[in-house]
């Protein structure tokens, strides 16, 4: 098997995991079946949906692969009988959602070096497609996006994309990197979950206007 | 009067009326005359907009066609002038709203079609079309999307959609597999209307996180 | 100095303007550190950004400027720290944040001349550039938008675009045009704030569904 399909694997269990996650999000807010499928297919699709948007990358991968709308609806849909279910697999989901993170990161670096961009591009590209999708469902779901508050999830993200860039400047092979940067991301997050690490706050409750 | 003359007198009507409905939830928030203004044109516009960045099928519709935002806009603005003649007309407003859902559908379609995209995707561009806007309105209103939660509004774009591209495999004439769908969709949104029907919720109240 | 250099100037000033508001803005959801880089940038390049999507006019100015993300993540950051001297220089804020509304919208104007546009897109492409990174601010933050609420903002960016377009019509140099269209606009937004203007409110309290 090589990287490449190793990823593509990895890509097809990450967009199942954030479906499942946002339907959870969806029962929250008390949506309806349909509402379910939706906020699956854009909490997992919606990052690189964004990312190729920005970057004028088209077709999108869902155009490309209707089969991806399909998957992560149904799998969305699906939560909605396996709820109970996932209550005992709180650390599995947590898991794989980690899993999505640093996956949807490399991916999304991917892309914009196969476009030739410059390395903060792809830091960001990077971090745009692991991190929008919960975004678009925490918007939809009319809350403050998580990713502005909590868990190091945006750090994971950078310093994934980061390591991932560095690797070929410090003369490492693709693969090699790729395995480091994603170990090095999953195991922050995991420990940040763990531990309950998280960026220092700022608060502030002056009005400018 | 040809199909897409008739469609396109439809479609001027339904961005008129999502206007006019996108007003009064301005209304509702306090926005001010130029709130309005813009609430009605990102409420008419922004499905095909939305729909037409996601497909990279430039220029978009009002790029194209600038009167549209005047038009759309204006309606918005008139509806502050004659909302209290709409609460009596609201009926009307009912069936124009759902007369726009299934046209937008419809053209939605058309456009995917027309790229030449794979039927998922074509149903996906219908609803997009549809939904979208009203998505929009709801998330720049600070409310959780109407569409997510109630009403088989996505349903009945779906459904649109569906029979829309059924009907040429199965060797029906462009033309009547266009009101077959229109028709079919508007019926099941207004008897939803009438009968209050809506889709099984989905109610979650544990914390993954 | 040339005026394009100038507004260039006044370009980087007016980033990282509005990328400090938003820190503030950041730090009243008490967002961490990486939230508040994030939102800095969002609400700093967002309309540029959303301008260029919707015109199709790639690539985007910080994918081939990174550095844009790096000065306005930056100055978001650097506001943490600034935050208690920031509320002494709140006038001078308000006033960059003013020049920020018109050094964008007339930014925004000449992409969309230089595309060749028609009058109507040119003005909405100054008031998308000029406007919406503050409504992906609010977005993000959960609140309705500012913008459809209060203070002349959009009035503002639309006279901005308005007499920048009409200038040239009028046979005036393009120098001269600009000038006299950002120091109405200025003038305007400033009168606003000092006498508390706004555009009249549209309120309405019935149900349509």
């Amino acid at each position: 098997m090589t990287p490449q399909t190793l990823l593509h694997i990895l890509y097809l269990v990450a967009i199942v995991a954030e479906a499942m996650t946002a339907a959870l999000a969806a029962g929250r807010r008390e949506m309806d079946w349909v509402g379910v499928f939706l906020l699956g297919c854009v909490t997992a699709l919606g990052g690189g949906s964004v990312r190729d948007v920005l970057l004028g990358n088209y077709p999108l991968s869902w155009v490309a692969h209707p089969s991806y709308l399909i998957v992560t609806g149904g799998a969305a849909l699906g939560t909605v009988f396996l709820a109970r279910v996932m209550d005992h697999l709180r650390q599995v989901f947590l898991f794989l959602d980690a899993v999505g993170l640093v996956v949807f990161t490399v991916i999304g670096c991917n892309v914009a070096i196969g476009l030739g961009l410059p390395v903060i591009v792809v830091i960001a590209a990077g971090m745009i497609t692991g991190c929008v999708g919960g975004v678009l469902r925490d918007v939809l779901c009319n809350e403050v996006p998580l990713l502005f508050r909590a868990e190091l999830y945006a750090t994971v993200s950078i310093l994934t994309g980061l390591l991932y860039v560095a690797g070929p400047l410090a003369g490492l092979p693709q693969p090699l990197t790729m395995a480091i940067a994603m170990a090095a991301g999953l195991t922050l997050r995991l420990l940040a979950l763990r531990f309950g690490w998280s960026m220092p706050k700022f608060v502030y409750t002056q009005d400018l206007h």
